[in-house]
């Protein structure tokens, strides 16, 4: 591995904007300087371009089996993606069998990523059948390197559907073991009864998929994971928040001093009901959960990533093709996978819906995407930040890189965008990965299988984030 | 000016902590790293300590006139408090006189600090008398190095009181001309009638004080001054917020997507209106304004500081002596010269009561203290952040500094202190101001004079902070 | 005076509905049976019909001074439009004059209607100018019938407007003489400012009035009145609530325990800022204060009736001719007189988009028209009920009578109306003012003269009302 | 039946207070009137009293099978009890066996009162196992009479507690049904947990049934219930409302647009926690659910018993034993059977603590004790008002009746006073039944049978109340 000076940089970091060298010495940070020592370092000319911590994105599904079928993105495509869009860590879910362990989750995932990853990884466990045994488990999570749980409160029907009595007692054993729990909030019972109901009518295309979902059922299970997580005195985490009602129950919590992380998704700040309704089974392709909303919502949640109500962006990436799975849903929208890709579009979106207009600053960018899901995530200081000490995971952005979206310039394993013709300005020029190159020029450097696992821990996961 | 590199340290930033050697030439920050180059400079060794950026407070009044006397602190003693308190910047209020200049306020006020501060300083303008001139001048400040202009809603009755027309078009003007507006939010109508009352009816002790101020009055002017900024779409900056009630204004406010920027400060998170009720007069030593409040409202405060509702905390430093000038008061609370000293407990205090008891984290601590001040004041990067380039104003604090306060161990000028035996637990071993040392070992070393002048101007004033 | 029994109708109070006849005798109500004596009284078949308490208008001006022109209706045409709409008595606004007594606009005010009223009325009295002797008058109120006052926080530059410290010593006083205050809620100061700022740009047309009194202005004098009532410990009333963030203060402060009682206005509900906007200066029909909304606010409001957050329905009645009136603000708006006609309407309106819609219960109807005023404003139980005792003032309102306005067949006296074309369900078959057929198939038959001052008195001003 | 005419009293309804004679003929009210004709009724002298609906409590429990043993209160001895308090109907609640239908339980609920009831009564049915037949037999319980069901989210692990997706299809059929369904808001799942895990711990004392059940279990479910039903576009009643914080949630409803009827109960006004913690086992007579709050949430439910966000007072009647019945849970305090009564004192405490104390006025004392029961209960315009063709079900308050309660001059069944010692002025002076005297001057006259069943039916389940 090459030393490196990356020479002539704008740094920029969540709490601050300033021109400096950066040195990476054997695949960590050794310095940012004015000027750092050559010491026969390999000088690299960013001058013009932005020098961020790597993207993290704790919100990915690679290799998962959903609804009878299996995501389009293995390891190998889904994290060439995910660098191709600046992001150098991604913690994915390893989702636990029903009857086996939580261990046994983790070293399938593992298996799952082994020769495979471009980038490096952590692994969250969604627990899916809470045994006496699981609950003796979770404890010694934090030895595997998992610090995170996460907990489905929708999908009734399925081994992912969770009960409050257990979501409940998960929120207080991993409050003792330092754990830190997230949520899927959507009203699981509701849905079921809705979507029968809708198939019973005969309401059976794509747009159906947001109407049984109706913003109610998120609002709802946003609030009762909070006041479970207030009862427990644990912290929690809210994944892909979509819409104002939802992101309103995580304010009143922040009010009353409740430890909550909100996330949300680009989807839901540029991408709208609206492209469910597409003909031609056409909105099959944007289906994901929660779904999306109408796009009066898009304000206020770029309003909550401003202000910190909302401190994290993921992807939720969850990829399909719309030959032969999404199809699987034509006639009954219940059948059509949920997810879409967005490892890849993440940052360029933010960057170009969020930061070129002025919604959000480069600050609170690099914040959302990398330092508060460093810490949030128990990354830090290891990850996230442009820091003498830290893995020299780094991104070089172009902030003026100009492109449109289409499926032939992406770099995921599925058979379409949903952002088709989008118009995107700033992207990574370069990306490194504990010192190494991964990504340039459009091209994917990185070979699989040089990612690595990255044991995660929560010196207290309550901790304050920066917002 | 030597070249030192500080080894062995943990850095603080707002967003992170990590372990780096810090090295300083030329009284800016060259480059923080593993380790640094020896390159003959001067080593500090720092083990076991905390390298944070110098504190910053931008809420002093040093020398100033007020109600017919003039504070006990002037610029000699002030910043000789503030350094020994770990602040290597402060932002002082020029008040204008009236019938004359914006620019006048600032000649007198430079001609005030000059020769005597020990520390680095900028100057707001407070706004006194709003003449066409005084329009005319706003947008002029920025060259003078002024970015930030003061307005009082309270105090009817002088020349501070401002009515709304006048805070109005000062918030339009600013807007336009890239300045920031702070206010004092209490109605000053109703404090005048209230008082007036209070006297008529023989009520003449302290705590008088804090009842013809209710926290109703700072509650009506906080929400009454943001409607005006939002309406004339200006940012704006509130000050000294004291109580639950202020601070809700605030966070509605935030959700509206309205920037404002809240600060609070460590008399009202840890002295009360009980104080007020002291015996024997000793309450006219803990009038200020606002008025400290019941002590109920402690913990909401602690919890928007945590939150990201209140992003500052300053002093509103404001010293007078107990012998002389708190007791012109005597038979008349409202003579009672308002303020009370605290440029050199500030962090400490929020140490002590803050971080120790998890109320907060150090990256908060140095957020609220430190980076969002640059930020909100103009001064970044200047000032504010651990980075290459930043002026190496620098705390070295001791996390574990037991002291207690007493006014003998006080640096201030005045005759009391209002803090007398709280114990405080953390402080700075050491303070530099542009790579100088300032402060050690509780002496403090800058002579007079060796502070300088900072201009300050904001990129933007609506600017995003980290929280 | 012929004693009467209305048989075989369906009274509806604001706590229910059932079918009763109703005796009258000597001017008031004798008895509510399901069958009432004979008596030798007329009998009035009233079957399929409503029998309801007249409605009260607490909210009128007749024949008022303003900006150099006066109303175009006096109170002969005024309340005849007004009974025409159901209407049994007004509450009509005396305006203070500088230098004179409250007294003295009583005593005005009293000549003017002299004579000329079909219907009953009361006067508030507007402070305009706050003296020493205004001060010791205001207690003498009550003895004059006089129990409420009403400020102005709006129309800065002219005696109307009334600085906080005079409302605020306002509150006070009336608290204690068992007087409310009613509020015009919009901050002067900055209307006062935008419109100086739209007239010097050459913003000059009627939409520009609502331009420069955005919802903002008044949501924030809404709070600061509530707030100066709150430290005051005096009741208030709001009028002309017209957007759901004003109203959405005094939800607020009920919550918090305060006595507010929250006005609307029929031209709230059903007109909105585009008529402002219509072509060749007809937009000038349509400017009042508080202008008309957006019309996403119209919902919302309609909830707040029902719900219970506003209580009273008052028609703010303030006709100008177009021509010769309206038109004095060709070329400048600010020279638009502020008001429109509505006395009439009020009650039809509010069946045909209110109670037919579903929006609210014909209880409801009655409470926000008839019995809630005469709550909040003295006249119960004299006024407002059907109940033995009371004054036989009632409306026997027929549910499906239709109707188009049209200028021709209204009662008023100014020569256009901004309703022209709406279409309207339901309105009164008859009227009794004290037991007199005072209109009738369309024709009011009360003659000039034949209504009666009403003094009022409030037990206590805070006293709970049903909503 | 003797015809009577009420002379001289003076007559409180929801909306007004008057001086009026009451005819009563053929046990319903034939007129009122300032004199009503002699025609030969029996004159009852009533003067100095007030002339009130008959009170209607909607929750009560008598005969009821729980925990393993039975209320103390037989319908014979639980409606006496209730006339002595004013009460001339109430609404119990038929339990649903599991396996069995609503019919039955209907059947079975009549025959518990069949012979033994001194006042009329309603039934509700808590529906505790939805199966598909019960499904369908919702739609036909208006025809029974019942047009209300009772859903409960507390008690998982008994047949009581229904999941959310049952609770969700309830309220879609009862909508299309004219249905109300009343839910008992408690996180089943959170308590079962808590109870569970303090059982182990050995935390064993009454108090425990307190911590157990913390506010926020409460207020999780009331919020839950409240968006199930926005969901299904139903309305909803939420019971015994206890909390501050679970009273917001239902204010906030009603802004959205909510039909929420929210009621709360007297021992939540005037008693606490703290007697939860009586030493020696008597806390158990406090146990009922949900629990007994901290005293600070007392001034903001009387505030909202004011203001509207509640609008009922019902006494959850639910009357155990102390020897033999609380004693089942010594050792265990989950085995404390759950309830207290209530039934006789519930106007009483309301009058006195209420409406005395100037918190309420007499007329909304009549609103939530029986005109609000009426409308929200479908008994109006049978029950619930002071109006012609009404049943005369009347009381006659003296409003300075002073009584100190102690159990021997209780009405009711069971062998203790929740309220031993407590002060009431204001009670029933006589209470007549369908024009029949039921009690006089602490005599229950009324026999056992001489009470009806109400068949209960909605116009509209979401229509407005006058609160």
């Amino acid at each position: 591995m090459p030393d490196l000076n990356l020479r002539g940089g704008t740094v920029v970091t969540a709490d601050g904007t300033f021109d400096a060298d950066v040195a990476i010495r054997d695949g960590r940070i050794a310095a940012v300087g004015t000027t750092v020592p050559d010491d026969g370092a390999e000088a690299v000319d960013v001058r013009g371009l932005l020098v961020m911590p790597g993207f993290i994105d704790a919100h990915t599904h690679m290799d998962m089996p959903f609804g009878g079928t299996i995501t389009a993105d293995d390891w190998d495509s889904g994290t060439a993606a995910a660098v191709a869009g600046g992001t150098t860590t991604i913690v994915d879910f390893a989702l636990q069998d029903e009857g086996r362990s939580l261990g046994d989750a983790i070293d399938i995932w593992q298996g799952k990523a082994f020769g495979k990853t471009h980038i490096d990884y952590g692994l969250h466990v969604a627990i899916c059948d809470l045994t006496d045994a699981v609950k003796a488990e979770i404890p010694s999570l934090p030895e595997r390197g998992v610090c995170t749980v996460k907990v489905f409160m929708a999908y009734k029907g399925t081994s992912l559907f969770m009960p409050d009595e257990d979501l409940f007692e998960i929120l207080q054993i991993s409050r003792d073991a330092g754990v830190l729990v997230m949520v899927h909030a959507e009203n699981g019972d509701v849905i079921a009864k809705l979507q029968q109901q809708a198939l019973a009518r005969g309401d059976v295309d794509p747009i159906w998929h947001a109407r049984t979902r109706p913003e109610g059922v998120e609002a709802e299970a946003t609030a009762r994971a909070i006041r479970l997580a207030e009862i427990a005195g644990a912290p929690l985490a809210v994944v892909h928040v979509t819409c104002a009602d939802a992101a309103d129950q995580i304010r009143r919590a922040h009010a009353r001093g409740v430890t909550v992380h909100g996330e949300t998704c680009p989807q839901y700040l540029v991408l709208s009901e609206d492209d469910l309704a597409r003909p031609d089974f056409d909105g099959a392709k944007y289906v994901c959960s929660p779904p999306l909303r109408d796009a009066s919502n898009q304000e206020p949640l770029w309003r909550r990533l401003h202000n910190g109500d909302l401190v994290l962006v993921g992807s939720d990436h969850c990829a399909f093709d719309f030959a032969g799975q999404k199809e699987m849903g034509r006639g009954d929208f219940t059948k059509i996978p949920n997810g879409m890709p967005g490892v890849e579009e993440r940052a360029a979106l933010l960057w170009t819906n969020g930061v070129r207009t002025g919604r959000i600053s480069p600050e609170r960018f690099v914040a959302v995407l990398s330092t508060n899901q460093a810490h949030v995530h128990g990354l830090a200081p290891r990850k996230g930040l442009i820091a003498p000490g830290a893995e020299a995971d780094i991104v070089v952005w172009d902030p003026d890189q100009a492109s449109t979206i289409t499926h032939a310039n992406r770099h995921g394993g599925n058979d379409y965008s949903p952002y088709e013709g989008h118009r995107l300005v700033g992207g990574p020029e370069r990306v490194y990965v504990r010192g190494v190159l991964a990504f340039h020029d459009g091209e994917v450097v990185a070979p699989p299988g040089s990612g690595r696992f990255v044991p995660r821990a929560l010196a207290s996961p309550g901790r304050a984030v920066a917002a």
